[in-house]
């Protein structure tokens, strides 16, 4: 026979198992949301925050970032709330902001040459240290302070360099080659704009593929949603 | 008091409505992904395909791609698989390809002249018009026969040339100002690369935020874990 404990213990057992996963990656894609906050608020001079004051500003509720950040240590105190300056420092190496990567850019096309021009590299702890391209006429010239090299060099500077994060910015053709030519030599960490999925075979380089065109299509279906309202 | 069935009926409930929110988020999400292969799949000639063949090529099960397309209709058909070139279609069709938006760009910098290179928008059914800045040397240029004109005239134009979709590729400090100039125009969704979360109140507009620098940092998050082992 059935107890109501019992079946409270069973589905309170499913409920935690479902609430269980989706949580800790939900988590780790919400850390660089949180950096990026922090460090505006650093920025802007602030010293401490409260989970409720955060919570205002980024549209989350304050029990979900005091659960987030509890997950990796909770580094509150209660009534003084977040040391900002520690929270985003902490929180940047968790994600691996300290480890001082180094990266090249594979493609030296107009995508490259703009990602090339950002900060967007050295404010998350990367140095970018070279482009690469198969166009003969900017071999050896410079964008930004980095030289454009010719791809066939990609392998033997990688492993001169120790460089950690390849950037694809090639055509989807190249992109499996230059992919395999980095993993072989030794670099960690792939991050794809070649508008596909990259998978390279026998290798532990992680892949991070950006689909701006999928974005686009996601933005298209939201306005047709709103719009057959 | 309670009885069993009523603890039940709270609990099947809250299972049901965790159940629900996430899977039709996440069809949503792999919408794009869907039409990307069928695509790829199409320009090589292939008019047909299997749930089981499809679920190879993309690394999902064919159970999941059986039940995503499910839920927007199922249009298979047992024993001969898929019709690509119908699915693609009608895939295209609810992200809202076939809809015929015009975007412009605001902001012609690298990253602006760059989108405007791409076949990223036409290639989704999105015709981008126009491109806009400050810089007065390049103002009445053309870039990919992209004429560029004074952001002061953005809204006016937009307005004229109904104007579905407005790229940001301005500096934060005036991704504000110019997503406000964008749905006071009638702009329906707005693509912000501004690295910041665009909030535009009282509108309606559909805002879809692209963080690079969130991604880089997953990436060396990854790198980061992977290599901790």
């Amino acid at each position: 026979m059935e107890s109501i404990d019992k079946v409270k213990g069973i589905y309170e057992k499913k409920l935690a198992e479902m609430e269980k996963n989706p949580v800790s990656d939900a988590v780790i894609r919400r850390l660089p949301r949180y950096h990026r906050y922090l460090g505006e608020l650093l920025r802007q001079g602030k010293l401490r925050i409260s989970s409720a004051e955060l919570s205002k500003i980024m549209d989350v509720t304050a029990s979900q970032i005091r659960q987030d950040f509890n997950c990796f240590g909770g580094f509150g105190q209660q009534g003084y709330g977040y040391n900002i300056k520690y929270l985003y420092g902490k929180i940047g190496e968790l994600l691996g902001v300290a480890e001082g990567y180094r990266a090249v850019i594979v493609g030296a096309g107009k995508l490259g040459r703009a990602l090339a021009a950002t900060r967007m590299f050295s404010r998350r702890g990367v140095t970018s240290v070279a482009l690469f391209d198969v166009d003969e006429s900017i071999i050896g010239t410079e964008f930004n302070g980095l030289k454009v090299y010719h791809v066939s060099e990609l392998g033997d500077f990688c492993r001169k360099n120790h460089v950690h994060i390849g950037v694809l910015t090639v055509p989807k053709e190249s992109a499996y080659e230059c992919a395999r030519v980095l993993a072989d030599a030794g670099v960690l960490g792939i991050w794809n704009f070649a508008n596909m999925e990259l998978m390279v075979d026998n290798s532990d380089v992680v892949v991070q593929d950006v689909h701006l065109g999928d974005s686009l299509m996601t933005l298209c279906y939201g306005i047709k949603k709103k719009n057959e309202k």
